[in-house]
């Protein structure tokens, strides 16, 4: 099993292992006493690992309570807050109960929200089934729901007690779903790890298969290792986004300008793979960047076999843009990359957002 | 001008005197550079300050927007943040934009737990013009809203950069509007300060009139600051309400119960001071204060008008109060007197409550 400290505003542990998730109760006692346990998660994972990880859990003496929502974006609003609120009010659960996020990045962003509100805030853990959640949305303590207005424009900064991760789950994913996590892991490669970037390359054509054996020795926990490690150090130096961490949008403000405009029917790594082409393209038509580090991220997302059409106009995803968190007055901060290993923040006049889109369609 | 400084998880400035919404945008500006900024209030409030507010706020170089809803605490629920929410997004407001808070405990509540979850979190400033909001709910960085289960069970820890306290706005306010301040400031009186208690009880025929004469030297600006100032101590020691904070919780466990139960016909300061009636009650029943405490107590309140039955049963409120997020677990921390001017934390298993309830009845 590989373990990863974080010390951010909570300190906390992520356990990166195969078969973690049959002995959930016994990790979770290491931090938590027992006490009332609500699992949040979707109808999706439920009936896959509901009842191993409730099983787990009950055995080690916590008082399992589970809700269950529809699956997708649809279910990330404040209504479902509100829905899961009321019935931690109605079950009687206290500032000394916790939650617990079984699932991908939806139940992980919705769960931390609700127990970030919750009395004020209770404790949670993520137990994150996803490549994309593992390697990317259940560490760091970034938690929210949409608003009709964009994606994650609601929510709060809120640490888990422990990150819990089971490489076996990914086995259980489509092909679609696993690449939302490779994009989010050739992130972390562009951004800060070349080494990253060209293990993935290596891997492009036995990845998913990876995801699909019983080798205890894939290279899955190694990426979600590198990615999470990458993350640790960003977290720890600027946990409220305000600085570096910045850096980890790289493809997002334009990647989430995607996914409103489809309303949510082009998932998020999708998205971002895309927004992340627009950004590299853009940077080396204006020179920013090299056109060879351009194309060699635009390899990479082919070879693994990401569609990089944006079906929507400059116009359109910029009017979205503009509601982004990462603008400030008339000022949006993208990241463009340097070379492959090495991003920058760029601070750029939001009227000319536009015409930066343009130059990368 | 009295100022007391706040130094919490974020430093800030109280001001309080008369005449300062006249001048609101010269004091923001020393603390928030020219952005969007959203004043957040009611109808009654916004018909009465909102043009002063936002003129003296965009001379200065503000660019304001006003959210308004409806008064009362059916305003202080999820739709209403969801509200807030989306109309700061359609504005297209920013990390650098900030909120104001106008009014009373309610603007306050609302607009800071919409501030704490606005792009998880924007900057926004207190302007509390009614008593209770001034001697209590707009210092110390507790917002909310209300579940159907029971008062303030959602929210965040959010500090505001600024508090505005303009007693000459207290002329505005009904009797019973008044006492709604009133009850919260005979709670410090009786927790920490034995002085303020003594003040309140020498002019309890005198203090609303106190607030409808224009005399530069009303004792109301002195009562606002000693209430802030034991509020600061206790905020600067345990601001996440861990410890120490909880005493500021004498009469609310159960005043709480009673705003619920009466579906928030009787209001917050008037349930909290039929709360504080039954604990002080039941706490000289079983021998935790003196009868001469708890008779003192009930005596000052009659004198300001309270009315002190409680139209409720121990069991009802006990069904209530066990949603409270003072309970841990199988315990529920009461704050019980000592004497007038020194209340403790008394942890009670909850199997108990109904019977200490009956006893303060």
């Amino acid at each position: 099993m590989k373990t990863i400290a974080i010390h951010a505003s909570k300190t906390y542990d992520i356990h990166i292992d195969r078969g973690l998730l049959g002995h959930t109760g016994q990790t979770v006692s290491a931090v938590l006493k027992p006490c009332k346990l609500c699992i949040i998660t979707d109808s999706t994972v439920a009936k896959l690992y509901g009842s191993q990880v409730s099983k787990s859990l009950s055995e080690a003496g916590f008082d399992i309570h589970q809700f269950v929502f529809e699956p997708g974006e649809g279910s990330k609003t404040l209504a479902t807050i509100e829905a899961i609120l009321e019935y931690l009010a109605e079950k009687e659960f206290t500032r000394s109960d916790a939650l617990a996020a079984l699932g991908g990045g939806i139940p992980g962003d919705v769960a931390g929200f609700a127990a970030a509100s919750f009395l004020r805030g209770i404790p949670f853990i993520q137990i994150p089934t996803t490549f994309l959640a593992a390697v990317d949305s259940s560490v760091g303590g970034k938690t929210g729901v949409n608003l009709k207005a964009g994606k994650n424009l609601a929510g709060a900064f809120w640490q888990p007690s422990l990150v819990l991760c089971d490489c076996q789950a990914f086995s259980t994913l489509s092909h679609d779903t696993f690449l939302d996590g490779v994009a989010e892991a050739i992130k972390y490669g562009v951004i800060f790890d070349r080494s990253l970037f060209d293990l993935l390359a290596a891997n492009s054509s036995n990845l998913f298969t990876a995801a699909h054996t019983d080798d205890p020795h894939s290279i899955l926990a190694d990426i979600v290792a590198q990615c999470v490690s990458s993350k640790r150090d960003i977290v720890m130096a600027d946990e409220r986004d305000t600085g570096v961490r910045q850096l980890l949008n790289f493809g997002h403000t334009i990647g989430h300008a995607i996914e409103t405009c489809s309303s949510y029917k082009i998932t998020h790594g999708h998205a971002v793979a895309i927004g992340m082409k627009i950004v590299s393209k853009a940077s080396s038509v204006l020179g920013f960047c090299s056109s060879d580090c351009a194309q060699q991220l635009e390899k990479l997302l082919i070879a693994f076999g990401f569609s990089l059409d944006c079906p929507f106009s400059a116009e359109d995803l910029t009017h979205i843009a503009l509601r982004d968190k990462k603008r400030t007055g008339d000022t949006i901060t993208l990241v463009v990359p340097e070379t492959i290993g090495h991003c920058n923040l760029m601070p750029l006049p939001v009227n000319q957002l536009v015409d930066f889109i343009q130059a990368g369609l």
